[in-house]
């Protein structure tokens, strides 16, 4: 079938808007139609160029929603006209890691997943002919895409797919990261670096847990506001200090904060946010992507000393076994997905929504494939 | 008083044995008779002048065992007689790191003690009329030495202190990296790289968790026979293989270890030992001490695919709570001090002690006072 897709035809090139044609789906996969997508910073990290693992042609996009069209020979827990959020960290429920208990990183597809193939080493999307390669198990910027039943998680009917799609990364991630990777306790003193999505998810799962404070760090002050609504309770923009911000913030905590986020992707903010720990038990968690190559460094006596370095894919979130539970919470009003939501376009738009996120104006932008 | 003591007058330098001037305790404090010192690597690097933190003229050592001679006003958990192991991680037991229930560090002295000197901010120990320094509290290389109560641990009298003066570090270290800060469980896979004192002590730590498998790593096979010994499995000579060890140890391991302990001080086996760890869920732990300005590095995608970097000090055991079980474990044949003892000398040939320990021929050299 054809399908309005969004291509990355090459690094640093704008997404192009064409019509290409997507295969039926194959034995356990399935053919969803996205209806809203979102716009993420490795969406964009990826179109960079920068990341090591970005593929060409490709169709992009991991934060969507959208509905079961059809489904391929196998699949059993999704039907046509299912809600569907796509999920890229996928759940098999069999392998080594899913039945660890101790990680939500699932192995089942990830040797083809990486290589923007389905597991029968193809791909279903083509243009003129010539393939173009899958994304993060998603490709939510094609109308049109098919991803494995495993990389999907059926979602209540009456969930606004238009609010709910912001689970697929970002606020699931933050939250998660809180819950799931940190178990910040209440009363933790904590310090969050970094106000994009992520961010600000984070420090909303900050105030689900009674932290009792919660340091908002970011060289943007125009940042603060939604920071401070979301539950911050102290602004430190390190531009204002011209010695270290783990200084700043060790001294101001007396001593440093019980958990750190680093929400950026940026190596040495990554160094900050240990070492702005408290010694004997301050723990830091990267969410961020670093570019190729790049390294976290410290002192090991930082650690030695006590402070512990983990990080969070997801925010540690099983999607198929919880997205279901955090919609729920959605639609109950304990979790504020609509403070994420600054802008809304049409899909055809989805350059500028790239804009957007660059310039630090949008925080998600909402792109509608109906017009 | 007059005590005899190996003095480090300066780096590089060997020990001078001299007969130096000792104080009496003061408020808070206790001059121990040490009847039994070993040298740790800890001492050697001080003394290489590589600690930046290192003073000089110094009377060094940490691992020894005594009895009270006298304490100063306000003492009163030791009194003259008993039997002693001085400690350089203090336990206050009222300050913020006490009190957390979170780690074994404690911050009553910290200031003084990493200067050398006693907390009112002068030294116990003088030579020809100058100050000599203290070194991490404890200063065992001085027959008569001046320690803070809290620096101090009662141990059962039928305690042979000439072997339980090995809790005063490695052992302790060893062992409570396993239990307090890695939580070893049952059927662990695990790694420990460096099979010095520290390394073996671990490795008898894992075998009393019951870890499943045990893989030593070390450039020097000679101390092979040793570890298995002590419990280990496997044993992995770097030196055997052209390509990066923790590549070695995912692929025998099908995954990476469970826990890796790095016990050497060297940033870039620390590097190899958390990426040795298992995706998902693997966690490393620092033991050694690195030299000064070394930082560790790697990928922040290691932390964010799920490995967790900690580092452990003391093995983050609460001296004065925790060694007289310890001691206790030993006396019934649950803790193995014996095998760590491969030489024993007289206290005026401890330069040599060094050069055993440094050529790697040597566990532990117990030094004995009383000739």
């Amino acid at each position: 079938m054809k399908s309005r897709a969004a291509v990355a035809f090459g690094p640093n090139e704008p997404l192009k808007i064409v019509e290409i044609d997507v295969e039926e789906p194959k034995e356990n996969e399935v053919l969803v139609k996205i209806l809203y997508t979102s716009v993420c910073h490795t969406d964009a990290f990826t179109l960079s160029g920068e990341d090591p693992e970005g593929i060409f042609p490709a169709v992009l996009g991991h934060e969507g929603a959208g509905v079961v069209v059809s489904v391929g020979k196998g699949v059993t827990s999704v039907k046509s006209g299912d809600h569907v959020i796509p999920l890229y960290t996928p759940e098999c429920g069999k392998c080594e890691f899913c039945l660890s208990g101790k990680t939500n990183l699932c192995s089942a597809v990830r040797e083809t997943q990486g290589k923007g193939l389905m597991p029968d080493g193809t791909t279903r999307f083509s243009y003129k002919g010539e393939p173009i390669y899958h994304y993060m198990g998603t490709s939510t910027f094609s109308e049109y895409t098919v991803v494995n039943e495993i990389n999907l998680v059926k979602v209540d009917e009456d969930a606004p797919l238009d609010k709910v799609c912001l689970f697929g990364c970002g606020v699931t991630t933050g939250l998660g990261a809180v819950k799931h990777t940190a178990k910040v306790e209440e009363d933790a003193t904590t310090a969050v670096f970094g106000l994009g999505a992520i961010g600000l998810a984070v420090i909303q799962g900050l105030k689900k847990a009674n932290a009792k404070r919660i340091i908002a760090v970011d060289l943007n002050p125009d940042k603060w506001e939604l920071a401070k609504q979301m539950g911050a309770t102290d602004f430190v923009n390190p531009a204002d200090y011209d010695r270290p911000i783990q200084e700043v913030i060790v001294e101001m905590t007396n001593g440093g904060v019980d958990y750190s986020f680093e929400c950026i992707g940026n190596v040495e903010v990554m160094k900050s946010a240990l070492e702005a720990c408290h010694k004997g038990w301050g723990e830091s968690i990267i969410i961020g992507v670093a570019g190729a190559g790049k390294e976290i460094h410290t002192r090991p006596f930082q650690l030695v000393t006590g402070r512990v370095w983990r990080g969070s894919a997801f925010g540690g979130v099983k999607g198929r076994t919880e997205l279901p539970g955090m919609v729920q919470d959605f639609m109950d009003g304990e979790i504020d997905l609509d403070s994420f939501i600054t802008h809304h376009l049409p899909f055809k738009d989805i350059n500028e929504a790239f804009d957007l996120l660059h310039k630090g104006e949008s925080i998600r932008t909402i792109l509608t494939y109906e017009e």
